[in-house]
């Protein structure tokens, strides 16, 4: 891309920048010699500061990035023979290179969603054959909060998908949950949080078996403990998606232009004319979703600010007017 | 271990802190949007430097640690039936949590060694076997250039071993090189190097499904960026080994004390009573190597200070002393 | 099932015995000692045998069962990091328990088709992605001749399909062909053929490491001789095909039932009412395929009788007037 | 190797044929169709007489080989993250063609012994460092009653190691057994046997990914169960070790040989002059087993005679007389 590095965009949240919070926790924690490998005095406030938030029998394990995370993650919640649903858009699918398959010999099957959340019924759609040794056993049912299409599943469709899935026998990929970093203005870090640390064993070997386990880890505590200080993780997060909410707003209705998915999280989902995108592009970065139907996906961030916002809808709004 | 984070010791080289020059380097990087998952300007900056120093025909793959690093590279080493041969105290063996066998399959064929290091007599005591389906293939030797005692290859020893290696059939863990970063200064980092892409082919999607890929790689490439800039990392290590070489020094010829290995590079192994070993590591951390015999390791890093050394020079002395 | 045995049915062509000249060939091969692990007599003139049908280069690598056929050719066909592209309905996928994902670490890239059968232009709704690290690269597709649905691929078919997979860079499971015997006749044998031994190294290994190396080949190699023995496999499966296609000419037509599938293997896939199925599989084994449509599966096998056929296809008749 | 099939030899006791016994079972159990994958009466039948014979809670799963008999029950016995204990010289460790790694990803801990046995003692040198999650933790044991040496663990040997594994919280590869089959009469049969399948859950479903799940498996069954019938196994691994108790008898005291390894099983371990074996093996298939030495291993077989026994043992001494 010859997009020079200063040209702001809506590619990716991880484009974004580290917060500057983030990295002065890490200065600050480079403070002489400490002990490696998770036996510092950060992570020890990092694990305080879960319980806290996560109730006092959730264990933190700092990871390096979210495939990881998830990776370690359904490997704790799985045994030797089991597989893992998921939506068909989920990244652990997409996205992630076959990690899962590759690293952890892990089955998906996968369900074909409307707007990348499962609900109790797809769920049945794959999770059956019980006990059939024909058929890879599901064992776990992997989602993630805000969805690969900028869907938000509400906490009561967590609840009634759990529900479900605990009726089945499955574990929820929210017993043991990827906290994400990097997206949310770290520099490197995500955790596994085990909400109760009896329903997952295992987390600290796996996490080093998958290659997961940092050295000096007091550095990635550090960011995930900035993070979770006076809500900084809401405050970016809750930024992100305003940004994204703005930016639907200010371009909903522009003739020639339709958005195609519910704007819940920080991502915006819209159809347009591919010679508008295209110009597009040479200005702003982002990415096309469906070459096909000529969809693209406008990522906000935590540091996407309200001028960016304009600016980019109001090249929207040019670029359409132009055809 | 209860012992303040201030207290300095000789535990290990990663136990120390971020290089001032690679904390200021992750600062400078950090100037608003940039493409992800290498495609930035930082990278493209590093990938010249690592051709500088390592040949025109070298390619960098940023990671995250040092497992990874090693199985990333180990597999892109070998064919799927294959198997990888190593000193029994290689690190791949004892200390990596079995992830080269869980994540990627290999089985590792040991050899005992008096000193860490392989030579083509040794190698040859593992190398066998080839065309026989009943012996996993040796397909690899695996080598780390200063090794698991503080030992380290000299250049002479290195090429033999390889040619020797190569006349097997074996390819050598320096066709494609583990680049240590986060022992060396860096808050977090290492790199896969291959000196000529041909022979090691698909790394770049090898560190995907090996979860090893940052997406803010940015930041990893600024790390080691600053580790190529001025050969610090070439001073960080010597610094290091100086370190040890002083420590050796300073206690060589204590009453009670015996240095176990060649100090060369920056550990030194020791032997001294276990109850002087128990009071030392009260105010130093350090590790017990082998409780059977008494030997300790004593590692030095970057940020190891002549009056580190003296301090503890003399603990050591004086503990001694009182038996 | 309580089913006594002797009550033959359509459930499966692996419910069906041993074929006559297969149990003579291994009673014939029982001669005192031969050398193991196919160094044997008796694999040398499969291997002859072998090379007569599939081409002078062609190479044979018996295997005990089909997921082990399956799993060694796929991963003599693909890198470490490559992913495979399959029907939704293929067997590796939906039949193995996971195998191919457990034990080999291939992800499945599935395709929804009408009839069991990819088609060029629907592999190209999975062959995409080359050189994008994020998702799995399809390196191999998987089809087999006749599929799940008892639909059979044309020569022209397979050819088209595999020239399209060639000109993405795909290799086609069928440079590496795994050749069924246990539903053919035998009693436990496959293979795994390789019609140029140098576009599919390491079989002998891959096949070790699968754990489907038998060490008293030659009992394996025996059966399989036999089957290519005055074309016993073609015969064998011509007339189980010629079942299928009596029944479904006896059924056709039926008040009450449709037959979903052109029959043009041993399989016969139809609708009926549920409670018409119930009272049959009283009588005579097989599977209901889809309980939501009520849509059953009747295989025929190689030692199916035209008598069998009769029987069956006159209680379908009688069950379904009754209703 | 070009010696004639009609040879009989030393070589190993997988070159020996199939016992009478077993093939009428199969010819037998050929009686029309059958329900496939175990669920038919051959199987049940077998399941009884596993219950007399190790105990009411015992379940029995066939399998095809060796390798894969020890895999499945290994997987059954450990969590993700564990690695198994065994002799340098265990099979699973040297022949297998690392299977366990590659299938399971379990890293093996090996020690060195001097007869193949394992002690409590010994199995102290690897079954350490549990919590620490660099070193793959020890989960399992893996012993084979007689070993690769010859030689055989007493009851009271085997009590003792299991009660120090289970003191250290390994379980034992005893629990679950893999019992022979194959060697000592079969054609094609082993079988995964747990004592308590509450102690090793899943192993119906890591047989089947493990790609170890016969289709027609009442075969396989009627084999393994001709070989409970009427003690065939006791008697055939009897008469298999008398026959090499009676070689070592004629050969022991021979001038230029001697004996290396208690003659407790099957086989003969000894040494003598290269040339000599040169000329034996020109008529007796056996094989070298350490050519530095002049080691030599002679296995005999269920279906060795007191004939092969002495015209063998004739020609060790006619030669061994010729120099």
């Amino acid at each position: 891309m010859s997009t020079p590095p200063s040209w702001r965009g809506f590619a990716s949240d991880n484009y974004a920048s580290i917060h500057p919070d983030v990295l002065e926790a890490i200065a600050r924690a480079n403070a002489g010699h400490d002990v490696s490998y998770g036996d510092d005095a950060v992570t020890a406030q990092l694990s305080d500061a879960v319980k806290d938030v996560f109730g006092s029998r959730a264990e933190v394990f700092p990871v390096f990035n979210g495939t990881g995370a998830n990776v370690v993650a359904l490997q704790a919640m799985t045994r030797r023979w089991e597989a893992v649903v998921c939506a068909e858009s989920a990244h652990i699918h997409a996205d992630e290179g076959g990690a899962p398959e590759k690293m952890a010999g892990l089955k998906l099957w996968t369900i074909t969603t409307p707007d990348g959340k499962l609900t109790p019924d797809l769920l049945d759609t794959q999770a059956w054959g019980f006990g059939t040794v024909h058929r890879a056993q599901p064992g776990a049912v992997s989602i993630t909060q805000s969805t690969e299409l900028g869907t938000v599943y509400t906490v009561d469709e967590i609840g009634a998908l759990a529900a479900h899935a605990r009726s089945l026998g499955l574990r929820t990929h929210i017993d043991a949950v990827s906290f994400g970093g990097t997206k949310n203005g770290l520099m490197i870090g995500e955790a596994v949080i085990v909400l109760n640390a009896e329903s997952a064993p295992g987390v600290d070997f796996l996490r080093k078996t998958s290659m997961q386990l940092a050295s000096k880890m007091r550095f990635v505590s550090a960011q995930l403990l900035a993070l979770l200080t006076d809500d900084l993780w809401l405050r970016n997060a809750s930024h992100a998606n305003a940004m994204a909410a703005l930016l639907a707003s200010r371009v909903r209705g522009l003739p020639g232009l339709s958005i195609t998915q519910p704007v819940q999280a920080n991502a915006v989902f819209a159809v347009l004319p591919a010679q508008v995108t295209a110009r597009l592009q040479q200005r702003f970065r982002h990415y096309t979703w469906d070459a096909a139907t000529g969809e693209v996906r406008w990522m906000c961030s935590w540091d996407t600010t309200i001028e960016d916002v304009d600016a980019f809808a109001a090249a929207v709004a040019t670029e359409l007017e132009r055809g």
